[in-house]
């Protein structure tokens, strides 16, 4: 059954909030009295659709659907889920949740407030701990931490907030104790005041500020964060090593410690032609075009070595799997007649290129995870290769019959054309609907990866092949099969 | 004729400018007393060999010759630039620029020095200006960006500095005044003590501060900094408008500010525990090689994105591209009988499987970039591609004929088959020095991008792709063209 989920205020959080929702297929109901709220939300749901849907390996569920009210009571009618992000003052969000409580809605209320403590949340409430600090980073859509805090009569909320949040692919990181700005925030806070000193006393530009942090530890932060990025840097000697050399610089005088630098006309004017200078040739939506295309590319990097952000995404596709039909054996089959489903994903961004579509090369990018989901399911497992046997690719014929845009659904399905001794022989269908995009021909042999030399493989995995290969030699051959480059049609 | 630099100080920082310049091609003369600085550099080489030489999509020369000696005096003699990586002492960085003195050299003298501003580096300094602040990031091998910091004497070392370290393929930031800490480290001061309060308070540990980082704002920070991110969080209302919602923040008691919490045993111990609990089952050399082949896929992604670190790249590459014999136009070319030089490269990280090799995709990538070259050089250029017109390929046949590892070099020469009317037949063929790696057979149809349909090309490309085809038509036609898969040798 479709899930519903309550928008409570629309913005650039809100909105987030709302697409990544929509994207997994629960329905959203809006609540944002902006008259603008409709098509300041269809933006950012513009952009989620143009990234999100790629960002992993495995298809999302249908788009659920959108819909906008007049009233807070309207819209947290049968909803499951609720999500406040009003401006950020306590009176207003005390205001929302009166007006909650009043509709008799007993399930939680997870708050975007980046600034307050779930005590100051809860004050005056019926029940609390119904409401609790769930606060997301830009793009909510693409970005997975969400600081989870509660007061103490909030554990039930936590533990549904956190089934919710990880449906959605997030990760939840569960604060123990409630603090002013909870933790990412704080540190944005402290890097931003130091630089707008570092502005103001003209040592360098906004400019030359993104670069010193996006070209150096940006690239770090990215992927291991604070501690472990120290760590690494304390070497063989440890972490109590790097700590004896690095904490006696605390007490130096380098940053402007508490000063806050009055926030004058000039200094605005200062700080926003720089950046004006910096980036003014581009249009925020650009802007924000080309970072979630980057975004989406180091989540699927780091994806590709099962780390940080992309490990999260690998486990959330792997949940995936079953809703979109994939299987990881043979034996799990409904049917082995037809040819089998080894990939249903979404186009992402990262596979197009100067001409606006998927790249050459990233069709055999999803021909190749094709063999890998078939190689898994006769029983070529992670398991079965760390013992030493696998299949190589030796000879790929692709026939590029169609254009595939990025956001674009495709599948592949699979037959076993042979499987004879140490050879593999598959054919590929890649299609979006009923468009066939391209067709793959492969050739594998078994290899020992010890010797690095064809080798059979596993009794066990040429039965299963086998069983593919005599229920696809009763169908049709396919149109192409066996054809060289530019032989006639 | 080959350069030569000079490393004083050989630990992590200095054994990692030791890499970047001998990866570049210059030879190293290096100095450390420690009797362990042989081995320590050699590990930090071992992995700058791993990661640099495929970040790029050109190859680097030769790597240059590394070599050690017992006093500064012997380490300089004849070097175009000296380093200085000691450890952060005044007392320790002034014997040594002392020491320089004394043998008359009068190059520049970079010093890697992540506190100490260039006036105290020139005090006693018998030509002001020699010592400069040249600050680098670890891994001094992958990331970019170098704070270059002079006194007022120093403009003519800034100029060599720039030189030099873009000749790297680095970022040098040259900050307009000198500060304690330059400015990137007064960033990480800032976080660091905040850190300490939050792990010392109970708040989070050290692993979900970092998670509260790299599945967050970290992933932001990467690619645009802070000012540009928060243009984009401002949205179309511009930098002025997000500076006066965020910037009253800036006075509420948010942050622990200027208190500094006591280095006790215990502090050290709890957080060098939690380091422990979520980093231990990892070494420091395992994480040092899972942060480079993140780092590497982060610029690499960004290259393709064309922005931050990865435009960086791009142009690196651009400047390196006549070094190793490639060409952007067949008028170019010093002879057109024989097969064309496409492609020239080292197999980067984030092109390995499973298997330990280059996966099948990437033989494709770098097939399809030997064809972007080919067509760049008959004059299917970024800009005529903007007018409309480009090559898509149809078919594709490749034949993996042996495996490639991460850092081998690997150079694709190109034939054209046949060039009618609108369709590019080529021949490529991909080797690791005369290994035959792999041959691809690719059928390209020149469309408008417009219709997406076929169209011929423009006179002046049919004319250059007739003059490739005319002069590879006289050689011996290659083995295995024409071939299909599973076809009998």
């Amino acid at each position: 059954m479709t899930k519903t989920a309550a928008i409570l205020g629309g913005g650039v959080i809100g909105g987030g909030w709302a697409a990544r929702f929509l994207l997994n297929g629960w329905d959203v109901r809006v609540f944002d009295p902006d008259p603008e709220a409709e098509r300041k939300i269809g933006e950012v749901l513009a952009n989620a659709r143009r990234s999100l849907p790629g960002l992993g390996n495995v298809a999302l569920p249908p788009e659920g659907q959108i819909s906008f009210h007049s009233t807070v009571e309207q819209t947290i009618a049968g909803v499951e889920w609720v999500q406040e992000s009003v401006p950020e003052r306590l009176e207003i969000k005390h205001k929302v949740f009166r007006q909650i409580e009043a509709t008799g809605y007993k399930g939680v209320v997870g708050s975007s407030t980046s600034g307050f403590k779930p005590s100051e949340l809860n004050a005056g409430a019926a029940s609390p701990g119904q409401f609790l600090v769930c606060h997301p980073f830009n793009p909510v859509y693409l970005l997975p931490v969400v600081e989870v805090v509660a007061v103490p009569e909030g554990a039930a909320s936590v533990v549904r907030a956190k089934a919710v949040l990880e449906g959605l692919g997030m990760y939840p990181l569960h604060l123990k104790k409630e603090i002013d700005a909870h933790v990412a925030d704080r540190f944005l806070e402290a890097v931003w005041r130091e630089a707008l000193w570092l502005v103001k006393d003209g040592i360098a530009t906004t400019e030359e500020i993104d670069n010193a942090i996006r070209y150096g530890f940006g690239l770090r932060w990215a992927q291991m964060g604070l501690f472990e990025t120290y760590r690494v840097a304390g070497g063989e000697a440890g972490m109590k090593h790097f700590m004896a050399q690095f904490g006696p610089c605390l007490t130096w005088p380098w940053t402007k410690l508490m000063d806050v630098p009055e926030f004058t006309d000039e200094l605005v004017d200062l700080i926003a032609g720089q950046s004006d200078a910096q980036s003014g040739h581009l249009s925020i939506r650009e802007l924000e075009r080309i970072r979630d295309s980057n975004l989406v590319g180091f989540i699927r990097l780091l994806a590709q070595n099962q780390w940080g952000a992309g490990a999260l995404q690998n486990a959330h596709d792997i949940a995936r799997e079953p809703e979109v039909g994939l299987v990881r054996s043979v034996d799990d089959l409904a049917d082995v007649a037809g040819p089998v489903l080894t990939l249903k994903r979404t186009v992402p961004l990262d596979w197009i290129d100067y001409n606006g579509h998927m790249t050459e090369a990233r069709y055999l990018d999803a021909l190749a995870a094709a063999t890998d989901r078939l190689m898994l399911m006769v029983g070529c497992t992670p398991e079965y290769i760390a013992q030493g046997g696998s299949f190589f690719t030796a000879e790929t014929h692709i026939r590029h019959l169609d254009e595939a845009k990025a956001g674009d659904g495709i599948a592949v399905h699979t037959r076993v054309v042979a499987a004879e001794g140490k050879k593999m022989h598959l054919w590929h269908e890649m299609r979006r609907g009923e468009t066939l995009l391209a067709t793959g021909e492969h050739m594998l042999i078994h290899v020992s990866l010890t010797t690095r030399a064809a080798a059979p493989p596993s009794p066990e995995i040429s039965a299963q092949l086998q069983r593919l290969a005599q229920a696809h030699a009763k169908l049709d051959a396919p149109e192409g099969k066996g054809r060289a480059v530019g032989a006639p049609r």
